[in-house]
């Protein structure tokens, strides 16, 4: 458990910023945006990513179905006006989280492309970071966690991405997992927690001098 | 500025929970529902509230009009229905900060009481206090900081609460802050951290035991 890194958190006018934050924790806020196919694993790296990083006192959050779909996306189903709602909202949210100091990581399909750069357009250079969960249709379907695939087979499900919905690769996204490849998920995740570590988001570099705040 | 307090942040098998984010954070999760007119002094005092808790090492985190109205909730209007899905989806999100293990505080206007006890009843036992700033419409009138009353007044803006849309008064708000009989922001913002504090969500008492979590 390493200790709170913040001592030079001080009293300024105005309100708290992003930077402020960052010093109390240590650490720098960015948001992780997971996306892949169902069954390619995103929320179960993304679940043990959170462990990871909270058992070295970094400030983490997943953003998935089991928190999101159930609550603030309840109203929406899965046509594409739905999917690209529900991404808007994940990412204002996820934008919320960044404020507040966090490494947010949301794991969704999240289909669409457009939709995806819609969301990375709302953050600052750095802050958006596209992890690409790839993993073969099949190997998907063979997992088939939750029977889904066998649903949609069926025709019980509608709109099934990779079935009956499209998925759209990431172009250019900053991490790429490959699931089918590899499929531990502590391997996977420690990938995740490798990329962060070597990109500077574990620990703030004293150097970069946060805007808006006194020293 | 505290040192953390969080010594005993072991892992376990499952994931993270609000449990474990308090231990780490060494403060309790609440969300503060901040509702009143238009110029009460919702967000000013909870931003006041934010910096105390900051300065003591405390994670807090406002959402208010600036960082909700022009992002997750920009595609809502006023209308009754509108209020409704904005308070409804505010609430949702308070919820995800508190279970990130957040002090999170809103401030909406939030008129309907039944828009407030639906946010009430997404929360357990004590993790939802209702804050109201209460003012008389007159006092919230002649400050009129955004000029939104004399706007109101000349039917520029519709369905302005207290002038041509409804408020309906807290029944038992866990507290209530007068703001016509004291308008220093410091002095009310420290009732309400003396608040937390007489309630122990400004530190964890070790004989909770937290549930689902090794010790």
């Amino acid at each position: 458990m390493r200790k709170q890194k913040a001592t030079n958190v001080h009293w300024h006018d105005g309100d708290i910023t992003r930077a402020d934050r960052e010093r109390l924790n240590g650490h720098r806020a960015v948001c992780l945006w997971f996306t892949g196919l169902s069954g390619s694993g995103k929320s179960t790296i993304a679940r043990e990513v959170e462990k990871m990083l909270f058992e070295r006192g970094i400030h983490a959050y997943v953003l998935d179905g089991d928190n999101i779909r159930h609550g603030l996306n309840k109203d929406l189903g899965f046509s594409p006006e739905d999917r690209s709602e529900n991404i808007r909202r994940i990412g204002e949210v996820a934008k919320l989280f960044v404020d507040a100091g966090f490494i947010v990581m949301t794991a969704f399909i999240s289909p669409y492309r457009r939709d995806r750069d819609r969301v990375r357009a709302l953050m600052r250079e750095g802050e958006f970071v596209e992890v690409y969960i790839k993993c073969t249709i099949d190997v998907c379907e063979a997992r088939d966690p939750k029977g889904l695939y066998k649903k949609a087979r069926a025709g019980e499900i509608k709109e099934f991405t990779g079935i009956s919905a499209p998925y759209e690769e990431p172009v250019r996204p900053e991490l790429v997992i490959d699931t089918s490849e590899e499929d531990d998920v502590r391997i996977n995740a420690g990938k995740v927690v490798a990329f962060l570590e070597a990109k500077g988001y574990l620990e703030l570099r004293e150097t970069v001098a946060p805007e808006g705040a006194q020293r």
